[in-house]
């Protein structure tokens, strides 16, 4: 059971309810009108509580729950123990997303500006916005109804919001236009000047950093990444990007829609991602490379050329995983053999 | 010598003053009674420092050296030139530590809290407890005795601190129980969302995080770091670990005592480390494995497996280091061979 | 044309003016007199607008574009459209740097010290600084003429700035003198304990950090970027250093002149970079290395020794780079002899 002190279950749902969020059908002798106050991993689980089961390899754990209820895929019921509720989908950890968050939805934006904010006279708020102690709107700034502007977090001049979007503490965000529903997690920095300048002994001679970040609906950004503004056009992120903490993204960098960038990654700039690429932890992509859609790099590689839609690479440098593997495996062998002489 | 504008050196101790805080004995012919102001590097010492020898490869440094006094092992003792007071001790790198602490104590907290602070009504304070300016604490929050807040931190709704911690600058706490005597630093993010979500090609649906950040007594948290909480259950941070910068820390980790890791190291989802793991500068480690007590994984490793107590890893993927060793090697030969051509 | 939220371009200036901005010679049949507006890529300019081409890769573009006038070599020339006005110079793109900035100078400093700004009485600020909003100033700070601080920043007791330096939103700065006209981005981290401690398995016991970060003049410190001040001595970056995002900088490290360190990089403790060195995205540096001036370290390299001036490195771990490409060359093909079995 969560804490209390940092989350407060709403409920109780029934089963009918809870189906219906989930888009699942109930099992037979599944009781609609049975209440339910919590969720919980089904180890955890107990008779109020509804659980899921995702990964055909933790089923057997299923057979030992005292969960309440389970999500599942219906090839599965079978072999829920009595006495538990079973709600039928083919998609059980979508589901249970959902449920999770009937009982723990966000807390709605206060609307409340805290006395000691620094709102911008000429910066223009929606209905409901909330604005956390200390947080610095500044001049021009449009923000979206219900948005929630966390404690300490700075807005630069004219930057742009759309509704719902929540800034978390700390986060600063300047020459950039961001969409509705965000979440931007705290410390993330977005829209400061990208990495250009001519090289030059005598100097480094900075160039002028003269384009915006864009970022979509729906996009979440981690905690302390980085997003650094566009050279003469823009750095956009398209909607509903799921991008993890301590993430670089240079200059003029383009994700397509539904990309998935993981933790400490690093992308180059002027790099195009399609639709729906997938980053593992601490990759890297050089600049100025074209990533096609659906395309998966696993972690730590190293990609130096541009990837074909729906290819999936690994290694340092990239190549396709199948060859990456065999790579490994083969210095393996040779390493082995060596050992053994 | 420390430059005054940051540091005020405490003293003087005498010899036999010192001795007892490193835990080292005089040598022959030391005056207990003679006084020290400083401590200073072997070759930058005067006659008023203690510097210190732990790494043989040094040694020639010691014959050459002003200081007053130096903390070594016993058998180099007969090194040191003719005026300088030896301490003998079979660990002079914890002895220095410990004398350099004694000439430079941490400032204690002032108990002043600035007017300029935002301390919610329903926060609980100890005793002592120092808050910078702009500082945010929120609602029901609990710090103990003799903590110090630092300038724009932000300690959300709920958090509580144990009795001599330290929160850096701009550091963001929530949904965390902090021990005691941690540092914290500036720009750390503790507490926010895990990467959760469930894919899907029509908006991936975030999964709600509701567990919390707990972290053990005397830990150090390095600057700018990443800690997101648990999902159902909680992300854990044993005591004594030392944790350094921009390292990346996911939901549901568990780290044991006195893990060691250096900057930029990610930790993925789920993965737990026994007591006293080490792992090098930019190490990953993927999701859901287990490393052993006292394993040790090499800068930059990509840990793909799970690592017996007492293992040493290294390379990408990660193999035991004798074996990436060859592999090194073996890549090299081949590579030569073929240059040669 | 930039977003006129964020950006407004000063100007007009005169074909004679921009050239005598940027070095260059008019070419043949150009109008001294001739006025432009703005700059832009070849590939969008308009009629008023002035472009640069570098690369002769991309000489196709110039063929097509419609820009008013364009920087380029002299060899280029007759490949420009008729009524193009052309500037003829060796070094086109940091002619286009600095005929950008001319276009868009950063705004001066203010001179407006923000109310709800926290300057300690004994902090010492030259003429014209801005302080922004909430931004904190330390006891016996010194902060030099026409510096910028920005919103929530936090600069520590006794630090020490230059003249016209910019430190971005909620960055944090102790223990650390920094030169003049230097950028330190939003979220950086200067100056806080680097991470030394002797390991104990009875706990690691911390050692006290007594030295400083300094930092030359014309220095760029990315967003949330760490560096971590000196043991005993000082942790340097020389005069010119360009230093992207999330960086992490260990203790006791120092950088020669103008060194370019791209997002990412990790250089540990002590070790010494000379000038120009350049390190790629992601790289990283074991400790109490030498790297010669000039050398280059390729993106994600692992570098366990020392590399000699002028050196070019690679791979993990990093090797002369035509002997990494041999390396990845030959693992290539022993892969797909094995794939084709």
């Amino acid at each position: 059971m969560a804490d209390a002190r940092f989350y407060t279950a709403s409920g109780p749902l029934t089963l009918a309810q809870i189906a219906e969020i989930a888009g699942a059908t109930i099992g037979e002798g599944g009781d609609p009108q049975r209440r339910f106050t919590d969720v919980a991993a089904l180890d955890a689980a107990g008779a109020g509580d509804v659980g899921f089961l995702d990964n055909r390899k933790y089923a057997s754990t299923l057979a030992q729950s005292r969960a309440g209820a389970c999500l599942l895929r219906p090839e599965l019921a079978a072999r829920a123990p009595a006495g538990m509720a079973v709600l039928l989908t083919p998609t059980p950890y979508k589901g249970y997303a959902r449920v999770a968050k009937a009982f723990y939805p966000e807390p709605p934006a206060s609307g409340k500006i805290d006395p000691r904010a620094v709102v911008a006279d000429t910066a223009k708020l929606g209905d409901r916005v909330s604005v956390g102690a200390n947080a610095v709107i500044g001049a021009r700034a449009e923000i979206g109804s219900d948005c929630v502007i966390g404690p300490n977090a700075v807005i630069g001049d004219g930057v742009a919001i759309g509704e719902g979007t929540r800034i978390g503490a700390g986060a600063s965000l300047s020459h950039c236009v961001i969409g509705s529903r965000v979440s931007v997690y705290p410390g993330v920095r977005i829209g400061q000047e990208g990495f250009g300048f001519a090289p030059d002994p005598a100097g480094h001679v900075k160039v002028p950093q003269l384009g915006r970040v864009l970022i979509g609906d729906d996009c979440e950004i981690g905690a302390n990444t980085t997003i650094d503004r566009g050279t003469a056009s823009d750095t956009v992120i398209g909607p509903g990007c799921m991008i993890d903490n301590l993430v670089q993204i240079g200059h003029n960098v383009r994700l397509g829609r539904g990309c998935v960038v993981v933790a400490q990654v690093g992308i180059s700039g002027s790099t195009r991602l399609d639709d729906f690429v997938v980053v593992g932890g601490q990759g890297g992509l050089a600049g100025h490379l074209h990533i096609g859609e659906g395309a998966r790099i696993a972690a730590q590689s190293g990609v130096h050329r541009d990837v074909g839609a729906g290819e999936i690479v690994g290694g340092y440098p990239a190549v396709p995983i199948s060859e990456w593997r065999r790579q490994a495996a083969i210095l393996k062998r040779l390493a082995k053999r060596k050992g053994e002489q």
